[in-house]
C-alpha cells in the first residue's frame, strides 16, 4: 500500500508576500527555547479563523473571536507557548490585553488589530513583563523566509516542527499556501487543533475565506485525534494576503475558488497529520476509514470510538491485531440502532470481519504485515448509508504516561 | 478525610439460602485455572438484570436478553472466562445455546430456564467442548458458601477476587445480601459492569427487583470507569431467592423494599469501587465528585470527561497538582453553555479553583499531600442546579499499557 504518512518537512517553503514572522527566546518557561513568536500583516491581508468548543476557552481565544466577530482589521498574531492563559478568569484577558497594547505601541498600530495566542500550561497566569520584554526582538527579527524558526517557536512537547507549503497555478497566476502548526497532546480538536497558522498570498474576499476555514478544518484538524482530550486553547487562523496579484475571488462559483480551496485544504490535511505522527509517544501512524454511515457524524461517532480508545491504541501499540476490541469499540459509538450485522473490516488490505463476525476467510497470519508496519489503515463499513469521514491518530505507548506524568516537572 | 476505597475481601461472607455455586478449571485459555462456573437457583427465586449498551453486544447476552424479557423462570446460569463469544455472530448463539442445552440435560431442566455469560477476549469462537467437559464437575462442587470459588472462577485480567456481603434485619426478620463481581478493563460501563452477580434471599415481587436493578446499576456501576472502553458483555444480575422466611415485598411503598434496596446498592457500591481499585495498572483510587449540575446527566457528562481524561489520569499517576487538565476535561465535557466562571473545584478539601479561575487562597505545596495519597477526592461545584454524581475512576499508569499490549500473548 502506498504511503499515508505525511512527507519530511524537508520540501520547499514558499514565502507568503505581506506576511513577515519573527521568533525570539522571552525565557517563559525554558532559557534558550524559541517561545515567542510575532506574525506581521500587510493591511490587504483578510483574516479568518475558528477556535476550540472548550467552554472553558483561553483568555486568548475569547480576545481572538471578539475582535474577529467584530470585523476589525487584523495586522498582527502574537504567539506564546509555555502558558496557555486559560482558566485565568478576568486577569487573563487583561494580561492578554496588556501584550497586544505593548506590541501596538511599538508597531504605532491599533491593539485591536493584534490577535493573541497562547499554548502551554493550563491556570497559570502568563509572565507579562518577559513576554513584554522579548517584544521587540521579535520585532526585528521578521522575514517573509521566518516560516521556519516561527515554527519551532509555537512548540512545546512537539518533538520536531510542523510546516506545509505549496505552490500551483491558476492560469498563469502564481499562488502559495504556507502553513505552519504546533500540537502533540491533549488533541482532539473540536472546530481545531491547538494552534494552526496558514497563509495564503491568494486574493480572496472575506466571505469565501469564511467558508475555506471550515471546509479545510472539518476535513483536516477536526479528524485528527492524540489523546481524545479536547484543549482549551485550538486555534486554526487563515491568512490571505491578497498579494499574488491576480483578480479578487469573491464568489464560491468562481472555478478559482474551488482551486484554493482545495491547495489549502491539502496544506491543513499535511499539518494535521504531522501533528498525529508527532503525537505524544506515538509509535504508530493511524488511519481510520469509516464508511457506508448515514450520515458524516455518526461516521466521525465511530471513527472517533475506535480512535480514542485506549484498549485498541495499545493493541496497536504491540501490534496485536485484537479485532475485537476495534469491534468492540465501534459497538461503544453513540450510534444509535447500529445493526452489527451490517459491519466490514479490512485492516490494510485484508477482510478480517464480514457481517458482524470474523470473515470466513480471515488467517491472523495474513494481517500480521500490517499490524508490524509503523503505518496501519483500518478501513471500516457500517453499511448503512453513503457518508463516509477519515480519521488519523496514533497508538498509545509507554512513552504517553512517561511524558504526561513528567509533563511540568 | 475518611478513607473512600472499599474494604478488603476479609469479611464475613453470608452464604444466600436457594442459591449455590461451584467453579472448575475447564482449561479454556489456561491450564489449572478457575474458569468456569455455575449458580443453582431454587424454583422461589427471582432474578432481574441489566446489559450493556454496547451495539456489539455478546451473545450470551443477547440470549438473556431474551430469556428474561419472555418473563422465564431461571433455574441456573453458567459463566466462562477467557472467551466472550461478542462479535461471533449466529455461531455464537449457537455455542451458548449448546452449553445451555447440555447444562440442562445434567441437571433436567428446560435449557431455556439457565443464563449463559462469558467474558473475555472478543471475535473468538467458544471451546464448547471444552466447557461442556466441564460442566459436570461445576455441578458437583455445587454450595451454598461457593461464593469465593466462584467469585475467583469468573476473573481475567483482575488481580483479586470482588465479593461483598451484608446481613441486615427488618423487624426480627434477618435478610443476607452477597454479590461477587469481575472487570478490570474496558470498563466503563454503559448499564452494567462487565459482569457482577448479586444475590439476596429477601421475598421480593420481580416488579420490586427490576427497580431495584435499576435504581442500585444507576449509582453504582454505571458511576465507574478505567480506561472509557464499554465492554461487550457487561451484565449485572440480581437474584433475591425469597429464602429469608419473611412476608414477600411487592410495592415500592412498603418500608422493608428501601431497606432492602438501600442495602443491595450497598453491596453493589461495594463492587463496584473494588472494580476500579483493581483497575488496570491502577495505583491510586479516585472519586470525581459532580455538584451543582442542572441534571444529573449533565453531571455524569463532566465526571466522565474528567474521569476518562488521559491528561488527567497521568496527572494523579505522578501526584501531579495540573489543575489545568481536569478545568480543560470540564469544559471538553458534552455540557452546552456550561459557563466557567461559576466553576469551583476542591482536591481532598483545599479549595484550588473559584470562578473558573485559580482560587485566591490557592498554594500548590496545600495540595501536594492530597495528591500524594494513593486515594483521591476531586469535587466540582458546577454552580447551574442541584443534581449531583459521584464517579469513581483509577489513575493511568505505565502498567495499563503493558498489561493490553501483552493481554492476548
Amino acid at each position: 500500500m502506498p504511503s499515508i504518512k505525511p512527507k519530511d518537512n524537508c520540501g520547499q517553503v514558499f514565502g507568503i508576500e505581506g506576511l513577515t514572522l519573527g521568533a525570539t527566546s522571552a525565557a517563559i518557561r525554558k532559557k534558550d527555547r524559541l517561545d515567542l513568536v510575532v506574525l506581521l500583516l500587510k493591511e490587504t491581508a483578510t483574516v479568518s479563523g475558528v477556535f476550540t468548543q472548550n467552554n472553558f476557552c483561553a483568555a486568548p481565544v475569547q480576545i481572538c473571536r471578539q475582535r474577529l466577530s467584530q470585523g476589525k482589521s487584523i495586522n498582527a498574531m502574537v504567539i506564546n507557548t509555555g502558558v496557555a492563559n486559560a482558566g485565568t478568569g478576568a486577569d487573563g484577558i487583561e494580561d492578554a490585553k496588556n501584550i497586544c497594547h505593548e506590541l501596538a505601541k511599538l508597531l504605532k498600530i491599533d491593539p485591536d488589530s493584534i490577535l493573541p495566542f497562547s499554548t502551554g500550561v493550563i491556570m497559570e497566569r502568563l509572565p507579562v513583563d518577559k513576554i513584554i520584554a522579548g517584544l521587540p526582538r521579535c520585532v526585528e527579527a521578521q522575514l517573509t523566509m521566518g516560516w521556519e524558526e516561527a515554527s519551532r517557536g509555537i512548540l512545546t512537547t512537539d518533538l520536531v516542527p510542523k510546516i506545509s507549503s505549496r505552490s500551483f497555478k491558476i492560469g498563469e497566476q502564481s499562488i502559495s499556501v504556507t502553513g505552519m502548526a504546533k500540537g502533540s497532546g491533549m488533541i482532539k480538536p473540536n472546530m481545531a487543533t491547538m494552534l494552526a497558522f496558514v497563509a495564503t498570498d491568494a486574493h480572496v474576499s472575506h466571505k469565501c475565506l469564511d467558508e475555506i476555514v471550515r471546509y479545510a478544518n472539518d476535513r483536516t484538524f477536526n479528524c485528527i485525534t492524540v489523546d481524545g482530550d479536547t484543549s482549551t486553547n485550538d486555534s486554526f487562523m487563515l491568512i490571505a494576503t491578497g498579494t499574488c496579484g491576480g483578480p479578487k475571488v469573491t464568489s464560491t462559483d468562481d472555478p478559482a475558488f474551488t482551486k484554493i480551496r482545495d491547495q489549502i485544504t491539502s496544506v491543513c490535511e499535511d499539518l494535521a497529520k504531522k501533528i498525529v505522527l508527532d503525537g505524544e509517544g506515538a509509535t504508530k501512524f493511524i488511519e481510520i476509514r469509516v464508511e457506508g454511515g448515514s450520515s458524516k457524524t455518526e461516521a466521525r461517532e465511530v471513527g472517533f470510538s475506535v480512535a480514542n480508545s485506549p484498549l485498541v491504541k495499545t493493541a496497536f501499540y504491540a501490534s496485536d491485531a485484537n479485532l475485537g476490541r476495534i469491534m468492540s469499540a465501534i459497538g461503544a459509538a453513540r450510534v444509535t440502532d447500529l445493526d452489527v450485522s451490517k459491519v466490514d473490516m479490512w485492516i490494510g488490505d485484508v477482510l478480517v470481519a464480514k457481517n458482524g463476525g470474523p470473515a470466513p476467510s480471515y488467517r491472523e497470519v495474513d494481517v500480521k504485515p500490517f499490524m508490524k508496519s509503523d503505518e496501519i489503515v483500518v478501513t471500516i463499513r457500517l453499511g448503512r448509508g453513503k457518508d463516509s469521514v477519515t480519521i488519523w491518530t496514533c497508538d498509545l505507548s509507554h512513552d504517553y504516561i512517561k511524558i504526561n506524568g513528567e509533563y511540568r516537572s
